[in-house]
Formats: structure tokens, C-alpha cells, sequence
């Protein structure tokens, strides 16, 4: 495991908060270990950093006491959703209370007339989806794991919808946020646009627990659309796959998912979920619009497949057909751990932009394959995002470092191509050398805010800025 | 008009920095009264605060210098785009330095596969557009002024096409600004999406001048729709064209504009543009896509709009017959002007969720008649905005009076909706007290975010934020 550096323990502080915390929650908070563990664990090879209690609430006026107590104390509050991050969100590197939304699963008032729907942070985004699918409703945002939309919000999500439906940041109206003082406060009101001062709501999104506690999302949703088509097609190379993405996106198709799975990917895919794919680039896409409009969408988008030598053309509308295809999509996490079992899967994630897709892809398979690293790759290619799977022997301090190496070199290519270390993953602790190469001055006005919002620095500390000192 | 109050003039200061800047910029500073007092003009029923003096930058190098000088002296910098903002935006309330960006107007780079271009923030959306016309490409957001690019991020603009492509908030991939303290930061790379840190871009985008100085604007493009149809229809009543908005968006069509005109608007555009509509409720409707596709959904509308009561339907795909039609539009304020020949035209700007509409539209459209006002309703009500343009004898303290309760009471109104004071036009001097009412507590944190950007309150001061002290 990568070692996570730990900053300095209020002990003091921290004994007292558990002590005011524990007369005030009772059973609502727990200090044993495994709890705790489990808490300062996320998919990554980051160590685990335990928070010192976990705390359960059950209302917004639950979290603002928490946060009270912490800021009387001067202790580190950390939100927790589901634990599927990836850089070390949810690690207690100055221990503290960890704040487990997952009890506030209400789903409060859904607004269909005005399509849009107002949830607690625990709620998961397959739970809302079960629960609207009646209204013929639906939430895009789908980052693959069924995250809390706390989570999702804390961490401005994305995933395979995102070329068509936006991130995070484009589906969510309104928050209500405790802010480090455990003052409550509403970024916005429901109506569809405003310019009501500063966008708190933006600014919320993506700040990973470090400027306010999300109790209360108001999200956009969406039509389920009159018809759906799904479409596969393969390639001979990466490069003619990313050439076909970049026309497709230029022609305008209000394409709803575009994903590349490469070469080691598609033979992942195969094995794990029993398909007889070719084993080239393959590309998945999926249309939704009117009967007429996704046909015609998925015949324009052949044609142009056919220029780049799409070959192995498949549409569809079958739902059937189609879930079989996104399973093995989302399946693609367990199906690429299985080339190597044991190995620890390391998530990439870049996003360039789409005119340095194939180049950036390209050169990314020729470093694995220099590196000798395993590393398949699947993306969001429509926005010009993938990732790099890294597959780690752990017990290889050789490979461990090549790996580094590796991750390494692919955020400072991204960056040098006018793209980001990371297109919907996030900073938290891993990406925070990469966030000052990727925007420099611009940090230090991060900074600031974060001093003014949160002046003791007590909410997710260590996060997405450099430590002080 | 009414009286804007005037804030502390730091007389020392603005002397010694007009001193330096006159040596740095000869005759790029202008210090005529004449010049002054246009820069302190917009349209708006606010009274002018002129600044000291008005800078011509060329170049984010001379946007720095003025910014560091007026901070070494405490002087305040106001930017200024075309001067159409409609709340007092450039007012010089404590006097110093405007800096008119229209000499920096030069767009940068056009990246047609990536959709997206690099402007100064002098271009204006017309100069854009003509521009992007030959690659095939255009930039959607019409505010109807042609206003500077800069202003529209500034302001947070959006406009008639908003319901499709969003505002100036989704549609800025990135921005260079001038800080405070004169340091120029990049809040964001080129690639289409980011979870990199706080969303400097967006904190940005609506912040009118107050925490930074936009010098360079990354902008998403579209490519120019296959097709384009539009299409007008009458309605007997307000609520039933509402009713009819609040369908076609459920439904789900891609609409690309919907706006209304109330009887009023139509009988002004009627006669002021030579047209021979139905003097009733008219909504006006574009619709992109494919030949196939704008078809589709325009015959959607129509029986949308058939359960509705709507009438005399006409829908073409002729762009001389379609620009006929939104030039009408976009003479509305011209149009409404005409109505009452002397009068100053005060523009409301409200916001609802959409299911809010019918019900405020009406309220509304009552409360002028009972108060005996002449305010002629027009509106992107597909995103449930709408503006109703007051036209006040200047001369009648009376009915000025009258025209500060229908404001007051409609401002009012839409925050009790759930609502916006503010769908576009952004907060200014003049709805700083609404912007208290629409978000009470959360006010304090962007005080406190202004505070740490621009500790010595010199950028646009007196805006957005309530006065200190």
C-alpha cells in the first residue's frame, strides 16, 4: 500500500467530542475497530487511516450538532457515503468523527412536474432509479458503483450518461449544506436557472467534504426516454475507435453513452461475462430519443464507424440485449481484476480533450507496455475520459514502483495535453501533487476559500489541498 | 430614477492611482466626464455613479498592472463589457478605476474538433457567431443584447436558448482572471469535464466583476443544427400557454427556445414589427436537430398545444420566415418601449419552477392591473423565466412608487414559489435586498468568500453583497 502521511491528533479535543458525542447519540455512534476500519477504507491503495467514532445521524439537525460539537473542539469531520471513492476521500489522516450518511435515505418530495426530486445524501442513485422508474422518471448520473448521491455531489460524479446528461455539477439545483460552524444553509432554490450571487451550489459539488456537510440534494431528473437503443462496434485499433468518437461528437448525435473498452478489456469482458466479442477495440453506445430519432441517430453513427473500419456493427432495441451489454460494462472493474487474481486494481483517470483522445490513449498503452504493467482501459470516451486499470502484485516492490511511475507519467500527460488528472474521480489525498501542477496559482484562491469557510480546518482535513506548514 | 447610495470615496487613493496609471497608459485612460459618466450608465432606472477614470487594456499583462495599482492604493476596479447589464452592475458607487475590456476582442483560438474556442472578453456573441458561421460551428447563448462574452459569464446570462443548451455556467469550460492582488490564475484546463478541486470556474461565472477580472474565456461551441424549424401558436389564456410549456418540457422534446409573449407583447410586437398575430398569449418555439427530428418535434408540440386550446399553429423550416419571427423577438423591448412613448422600461427578471409558472404569470399580469401599470410580459418560459417590463413615468412619483411595490411584491412572490429574483440578469446594486431574502444565511459564506479573495473590497464593491458596516 502507498502510505498516506498523517497529521497531527488534537488527542485532547478528540477525547472530548467522543465524550459529548456519546451522551448526545448513545448507540448512534460506535468506536470499535472494525467499524472504524471499515470507515477509513476506500478502493484504493492508499493505507487505511481510521476515523476515532463513526456517528449515524438521522436528520440535518443531527449533523449540525455533530459538526457543532467538532468545531467546539476543534476536531476532523468526515462525511461517508457509500466508501466507493478512490484516492483516499473518506482517510482520517488527524483522526475524528467520521459522519456515516447512510441512515438519511429519504427520498423527500419528488417533483415531477418540474422533474426534478429532492433526497437525503444516503440515498444511492439505484435507489432513486427503483423508486422513480414508476413515473416514468429517471436520475443519469451512473459513476458505475450505485453510490450515494451525497457522495456523488461531495465528489462531482459522472460516468457512462455524462456525455449526454452532464456531471454532477449540471444535475444538481440545490443543496442544503452544514456548514464547519454547523450553521445550516440552502445554496439555491428549485427553480431551473438563477444569477442569485455566488454559485454555492458549484461550489459545493466536488468539494469533497471539505467546505460543508451535504444533509439535502435537489437533483434534476429526466424523461425516461421513448425509446432506447444500444449499438456495439468493434476496431482495429484504439486510434480508429477514438477517430470515430471524435467524429460522432463533432456531427452533433446526442449520443447518451459512448464507451471504449480496448483490446485486453474486450478479452476481460469475454471471459468474465461470457460474450464472444472480438478482441480489438470495441466501442458501446447507446441512443435514447424517439423511435425514429434513435434510429436514425444509431444509422448515422454506422456510417460513420464505417469510415474508421468499424466492423462487427450490432444494434439494437431489445431491452434484454441491451442490459446484457451494460452488465458486462459495469462488470468490467470484476472482469479486468480477474486477468490477474490477487493483483490490486489501481484506477487512472484523465480526461483530455477529445482531438488528444487517441493520442493519449495510444501513448498510454505503449507505457504499460514499456512498464510492463498490466493495465487495461475502458472510458468515457465521449467526454474524452478513460481510465487505466493498473493491476498491482502488492508484494512487488519493483512493479509497485513502475506502477507509480506509471500513474505518474499519465497525469502529467494529461495535464500536458490541456487535460485534467481527473475526470470524475477526484483529488482527495492521492491526486493532491497533480491538482498544483494541473492549476497552480489558481490553488492558493482554493485555499483561501477554504480558510474562510472553514477556518480550523476541521472538515475532511488533508483533502484536495496541500497540508499546511 | 432612484437614488443609488454612494459608498466612502478613498480620495488619496483614486488620485495617486489615476497618477500612475496616467503614466503607464497615456491615452489609453480617459478621465472625461462624458466617457466617465457612460461608464457609469446601464439600462436601468438606477442613477449613475460615474468612475475616476476608464481604462482601455489590450491584454491580461495591463488588466494585472491596473489591478495591482488600484490595490496598492485601495482604489476600486470595475470592469465594463458593453454596458447592458440592467441592475447597476458598473456603477462606481465609491468611485476609481473602470476598466472597459473592448479593446481586448480578440478571439484566440478556435479548436472546431474539440467544440470550443478561446475568446478575449471583449468579443461580443454577434462577432463570435459571424465568426464561427464558415466552420459550420455556433456559440448558443443569446442574451438578445450583443453583449461583450465577458459580461455574459460576469452576469451569469443565459437568454433564449437556455432551455436547450444551458447558461453561461454550463457552457464556460474555462476562464483567466485577474485576482485581486493582480495575480492572473486559469481556473480550469480544456477538457470537457473535471473533479480537479473547487469549481473556480463556476465561483466565477455570475461573481459580476467582484472576486477576479475575466481576461480570457474558454467556451463550449455546437456544431449549427442540421435542421432548424420553428413555429409560433396562440393560446386564449396565460395559463393555458403555461400549461402547454410545462407539458412539451415534461415530455421531453429538445426544444431549442419557447418563449412567451402575453396580449400585450403581442399587440407591441404586432405593431412594432409590422405583423398581424392573434392578440392573445403566443408562445414561440425553435426546434435542431435532423430534417426527420425537427419534424417530430414539432408535430409533438402541436398536439401538445391542441390539448391546450392552441391555435393557429405555423410552423416553417424557412430561415427567411423563422429570423422574421425571432428578429419580432428580439425587438421586443423596442416593441414595448413603443407602447407608452417616454416611459423608462424596467425590467423584472423572476424565475419559478416550472409547475410555478402558469400561477405566477398570472398573479403577475393581475398585480400590474391592479396597481394600474403598464408591464407588458415576455419570457424563456421554458426554463420558467420571464420578465415583465415595467413602463414607469419617470415623472410620476406616484406611479415610480407604484412600480417599486409590483417589483418588491414580485420579487417577493417568486422566492415564496421556490423561486429566483434573478433567472439572468444577476444581482447588481439593485436586488441585493432580494438576494438576502432568497438565501438568507447562505449570504454570510459568500461574504466570507469575497472577504478572502478581495480582502480590501476593491473589485466592483457595492455589488451582490450587502454594504458593510
Amino acid at each position: 500500500m502507498v502510505q498516506a502521511t498523517a497529521l497531527p491528533r488534537n488527542e485532547a479535543g478528540i477525547e472530548a467530542a467522543i465524550g459529548v458525542l456519546r451522551q448526545q447519540f448513545g448507540d448512534q455512534m460506535q468506536t470499535g475497530q472494525a467499524i472504524r476500519e471499515q470507515h477509513g477504507h476506500t478502493t484504493t491503495w492508499i493505507t487505511n487511516q481510521a476515523p476515532d467514532a463513526v456517528v449515524f445521524p438521522t436528520s440535518t439537525a443531527e449533523v449540525a450538532d455533530i459538526v457543532k460539537t467538532c468545531a467546539e473542539y476543534g476536531v476532523p469531520v468526515i462525511p461517508f457515503g457509500t466508501g466507493t471513492s478512490l484516492e483516499g476521500h473518506v482517510n482520517a489522516p488527524a483522526g475524528g468523527i467520521c459522519v456515516d450518511m447512510m441512515r438519511m435515505d429519504q427520498i423527500l418530495a419528488v417533483h415531477a412536474e418540474d422533474l426534478d426530486v429532492v433526497v437525503q445524501p444516503g440515498v444511492t442513485r439505484e435507489q432513486l432509479n427503483t423508486f422513480l422508474r414508476d413515473q416514468g422518471l429517471f436520475f443519469p448520473i451512473d459513476p458505475g458503483a450505485n453510490a450515494s448521491l451525497g457522495g456523488m455531489a461531495a465528489t462531482r460524479a459522472s460516468g457512462t450518461n455524462a456525455v449526454r446528461y452532464g456531471t454532477m455539477k449540471d444535475n444538481v439545483l440545490a443543496l442544503e449544506v452544514v456548514m464547519a460552524d454547523g450553521e445550516v444553509i440552502r445554496t439555491a432554490q428549485r427553480a431551473k436557472k438563477s444569477s442569485a450571487g455566488y454559485d454555492l451550489t458549484r461550489l459545493m459539488v466536488g468539494s469533497e467534504g471539505t467546505l460543508g456537510l451535504i444533509t439535502e440534494i435537489t437533483l434534476r431528473l429526466q424523461g425516461i426516454p421513448e425509446a432506447i437503443r444500444s449499438a456495439r462496434c468493434s476496431f482495429r485499433t484504439v486510434d480508429d475507435a477514438c477517430r470515430a468518437v471524435m467524429m460522432t461528437i463533432q456531427y452533433g448525435i446526442p449520443i447518451a453513452r459512448m464507451e471504449l473498452l480496448d483490446e485486453m478489456s474486450v478479452a476481460a469482458a469475454n471471459s468474465y461475462s461470457k460474450l464472444s466479442l472480438p478482441e480489438t477495440p470495441l466501442l458501446l453506445l447507446e441512443f435514447h430519443g424517439s423511435d425514429a430519432g434513435v434510429l436514425e441517430q444509431s444509422e448515422t453513427f454506422a456510417a460513420i464507424a464505417d469510415e474508421f473500419g468499424g466492423f462487427d456493427i450490432e444494434a439494437t432495441s431489445s431491452a434484454e440485449e441491451r442490459n446484457k451489454l451494460w452488465q458486462a460494462r459495469h462488470d468490467m472493474y470484476w472482469a479486468c481484476m480477474q486477468i490477474r487474481p490477487g493483483a490490486k486494481g489501481i484506477s487512472t483517470d484523465v480526461c483530455v480533450p477529445i482531438s488528444k483522445l487517441a493520442e493519449c490513449v495510444g501513448a498510454t498503452q505503449q507505457k504499460a507496455e514499456d512498464l510492463g504493467l498490466v493495465a487495461p482501459i475502458v472510458g468515457h470516451v465521449g467526454d474524452g475520459n478513460f481510465h487505466s486499470l493498473v493491476l498491482v502484485d502488492m508484494e512487488n516492490a519493483e512493479e509497485r514502483q513502475k506502477a507509480d511511475e506509471f500513474i505518474s507519467w499519465l497525469n502529467d500527460l494529461a495535464i500536458s495535453l490541456d487535460g485534467t488528472c481527473t475526470g470524475e474521480h477526484g483529488i482527495g489525498q492521492g491526486k493532491r501533487p497533480y491538482l498544483q501542477k494541473e492549476l497552480g496559482a489558481a490553488t492558493r484562491y482554493m485555499a483561501a476559500i477554504k480558510a474562510a469557510l472553514d477556518p480550523d480546518d476541521i472538515l475532511n482535513p488533508g483533502k484536495i489541498l496541500a497540508d499546511k506548514g
